[in-house]
């Protein structure tokens, strides 16, 4: 493997920076490790040598990369992992985010997915650098435990996904969700939009279009709160 | 007035960095702001002086203060305002929230409040800088909507606001939060703890504990996430 560098979009591979985020990658995707860091500091060797002892992953020392790789202090173990895309699930309902554009918000995103109990989420291009360590910290590591795959256009997503039913998140949908009236539905899809934009009006004919009511006083939810209030809501209807 | 230089904690005003929450800042609280600096680059100069001449706020003009005080390259207004509290209203519903450490949090939660009709926040330090440009940011504003009050410990907040019911949010509180089931209440604190290590189990004795539902495979949800379901169930209660 050749010296590893600060992370750059257009690498094969990228990292997990952290304890936390790089347990959840080699008891998640063991087979996308590439190598897992410690640095000379770090205190609990012996659990992540174990682990990585029994998923056949190479360890390596090199405190000089941890300056070079993460802009944290107290960043004490990396793991190196090749990039991958999953195949979502056809039978379970999905999270869709049409055009996000900051990492962090992503990273936020599928950790409240998989908090709420969504696996699946497809990513409509252009899109956030889904691995990007700044996405892989926000997502607390949840990245590795979901499915998610890039598609063109929703048509694509649709076109494949096609047994869920689509609720549309828009500031002017026309519906307005409250705790009493939230759609049943045993396979959806919630789609969400740009953090700037939204989803634009063509995305009143998908489905059920929705709108979290909200007070004038704010320009709009962020969307990390609307996921969270609008998947909480679908996947607690009884 | 000294020489403007990169914000620190110390200091007795603080930026709103960009038109946006500029403008909010005029329009919600004018008696706080000592002087709007504009870009040269800036287009909409009308509207800004307008709304400047109509407050009596100096406006200046000096493009290499941008570079000193924002990180951001689309940054052509700054507004320079006096830090101030205020006092938090005996009779609305308010969010606590125990010792918020991270900048970016805190601003997202005072825009959902705000969004859901919270307007009183109770702050309990140690907290993070509320004045801070970031959290100005990140809250898009609304902190110049809101009421906050910074307080020593719970008991202080609560010997002054005894009306409310209080709700605390815990992993092990004793309540699972379903649609269904949302305690009902007129006036009501929701109290929301660090994002490390949330609330300590003191807490279980203060009111109600609760406890939103999420799967095993994530630690917690982000706390901006619990207090936006958590706000949305219980504002939106029938």
């Amino acid at each position: 493997m050749d010296q590893l560098k600060a992370y750059k979009k257009g690498f094969e591979y990228s990292y997990s920076l952290g304890a936390f985020p790089t347990y959840e990658l080699i008891k998640s995707r063991p087979e996308k490790v590439i190598a897992v860091y410690t640095h000379s500091s770090y205190t609990d060797m012996e659990s992540i040598t174990k682990l990585c002892n029994e998923n056949d992953i190479p360890m390596r020392r090199d405190d000089k990369l941890f300056h070079k790789i993460s802009d944290k202090e107290n960043c004490f173990v990396i793991g190196v992992f090749e990039k991958y895309e999953s195949i979502l699930a056809k039978d379970k309902s999905h999270i869709v985010l049409v055009n996000p554009s900051n990492m962090g918000n992503l990273g936020t995103i599928m950790r409240t997915a998989l908090g709420l109990g969504i696996e699946d989420i497809a990513l409509i291009t252009p899109c956030a650098d889904i691995y990007n360590p700044k996405t892989v910290r926000a997502s607390m590591g949840a990245l590795f435990k979901l499915r998610f795959h890039h598609f063109d256009n929703f048509s694509d997503y649709r076109h494949e996904y096609h047994k869920q039913d689509v609720f549309t998140f828009m500031l002017n949908g026309e519906n307005t969700l409250e705790i009493q009236n939230c759609p049943k539905s045993e396979l959806f899809s919630l789609v969400f939009g740009n953090e700037a934009t939204g989803l634009d009006d063509s995305f009143l004919k998908e489905g059920t279009s929705i709108c979290i009511p909200q007070s004038p006083e704010v320009d709009s939810l962020n969307i990390t709160i609307a996921v969270g209030i609008g998947t909480f809501l679908f996947t607690h209807q009884k």
